[in-house]
């Protein structure tokens, strides 16, 4: 299964919170921890549990990219801080690529966004991405 | 109404699933199951109910595309598979196009996932749309 | 904290609906009202409560543009009509940037998208997002 989520990263399941129609999966993936929202229905369907192996998949127009991210202040579950490793601009949007420990994560965001926010090769960056915008796969 | 929306797809909806904020509405459009996350405000607002005819949108950015995806191990709800109709690459982005049965779908990837999926016309791919980022309309 | 995000909505909590594991919150910002769909966890962290200063903040990629809108018959929760100021085209997107009272909202959608639907300054259209594309930060 080959996807066209620029972001791919394996982990393992480290907690299920379940509601009525949504579940919330936490992905431990190296250092990092992923948060998910998927329909419950998909949660049984993937056989997810404590421990399972699984794939969040987070395609790079869903990634909001901040300078100075304080992930106290603000709703989106995932912030990945780190570097920004490069960036390319298009005629309207640009891509942005941010390395965050072990992970690597493509961002692409308005060309106007990039150049307020001074983004460059080297500079401290974070990617932000709300849980329901992470989808869960497994193998 | 019309919207800039790519994807608008009619049909009847065939299941309502309710929480406590959201719902999961279930549309059966032709051959195809489409599943959307709405607040339950909305599913009463646009009194959905089962039966009711209503549509779903889809922004091309929304959409993701898989080759030899399996469905039975993704978390998003919405897979339609069929065959590349078109893809057109821009700087950044590439639009692609694919047709499920009857349904048309088109998707905004970036360059490089293009690239690496080794998208053409007439190569089977599935586009995959996780239900929160359906849209129900009614007429 | 500064983001990638082109839509960044200074406001006011006017509501919080808790369910399981998704909040619902409404944000006053101006004459305009706002709905997010957060995790009840950020909810907390957030330390959000009626009242509350907070931002909202939504990708342009997020948006859809519709022209003759009618928030009676659209599940998307936020639907801000306005006037087109501007319109940018790339190679395959386009952005486009709407006046809706004293909010300005800038969209990316696909330059077919634009062309069909005729957008150029001056027109009118309506900015549509779903709760659940919408983030909330706190200063």
């Amino acid at each position: 299964m080959k996807t066209s989520a620029r972001n791919h990263f394996a982990g393992e399941v480290s907690g299920i919170k379940s509601g009525a129609v949504n579940d919330e999966v936490t992905l431990k993936v190296g250092d990092a921890t992923l948060v998910a929202i998927v329909t419950q229905d998909s949660t049984k369907a993937l056989g997810l549990a404590t421990g399972s192996k699984a794939f969040a998949l987070i395609k790079a127009s869903s990634v909001i990219v901040m300078v100075d991210a304080d992930p106290a202040k603000i709703s989106a579950r995932n912030v990945l801080t780190g570097t920004v490793k490069a960036v390319k601009a298009g005629a309207v949007n640009t891509e942005v690529t941010i390395t965050a420990g072990k992970l690597e994560i493509a961002a692409i965001i308005t060309n106007e966004s990039a150049t307020r926010l001074g983004l460059a090769a080297g500079k401290p960056a974070s990617a932000v991405v709300k849980a329901s915008s992470v989808i869960i796969a497994v193998d």
